[in-house]
């Protein structure tokens, strides 16, 4: 895999996650794939998501930094969002929360099978 | 500047936090560098480690995992120490605690000049 084709693959599952397009999923995750450590496999990773998107109505995920060594990509993800009750323990009730998420993906045959996500809780904090 | 010669500076910068050995930084940090987007400059830089070094005597930084793509360096650091008293607004005081940091380097000519961090508040506050 080339570094700018890894760069690609991981753009379009971004957009994929933006479109709500959860049956494309599968072209993106691992069946095995793990989130810090659990393994949630698709199924579970797809219901996190979903769970995440009516949690969040108008989570959007945008890209700030991009490092890719495959089969390894790293991200720095911004996000400008609502959410409608409570975030990372955090009553943020219907305020708009602008926060950053790091997150080191490794790839298995151009799919997602670990992710490694820390949340910038701290900067939530301060807003509210 | 090659991917490995760039991963194996920011290896050294990490032996040179973890052996405190502070005159040696101007090696590898950027006069002019910025820290989650605010301008600390070399002196300001120094000044933190040190801060944050005398708030956890027993701070080691282990790398992870390194994505390298030259200008840019992902590292996932793990942290097993003791903070004497708060940390990150936590009260600690003493115990153990074992968290990640996620964080994105940019170097110019070989020196990091941005540092984007963020800190796995939550995996703290679940072991307190």
């Amino acid at each position: 895999m080339k570094k700018t084709g890894l760069a690609d693959i991981y753009r379009d599952y971004i957009r994929c996650l933006n479109s709500r397009d959860w049956p494309l999923l599968v072209r993106f995750v691992d069946h095995k794939v793990r989130h810090n450590g659990r393994r949630l496999g698709l199924t579970g990773y797809r219901e996190m998501l979903e769970q995440d998107c009516e949690d969040i109505p108008d989570l959007e995920f945008r890209i700030d930094l991009l490092v890719s060594e495959p089969p390894m990509i790293a991200s720095r993800l911004r996000f400008d969002v609502t959410p409608k009750a409570g975030f990372l323990g955090l009553a943020v009730n219907g305020r708009r929360i602008s926060f950053a998420e790091n997150v080191f993906y490794r790839f298995h045959e151009d799919k997602i099978i670990d992710v490694w996500s820390v949340i910038d809780k701290s900067a939530i904090e301060r807003q509210l």
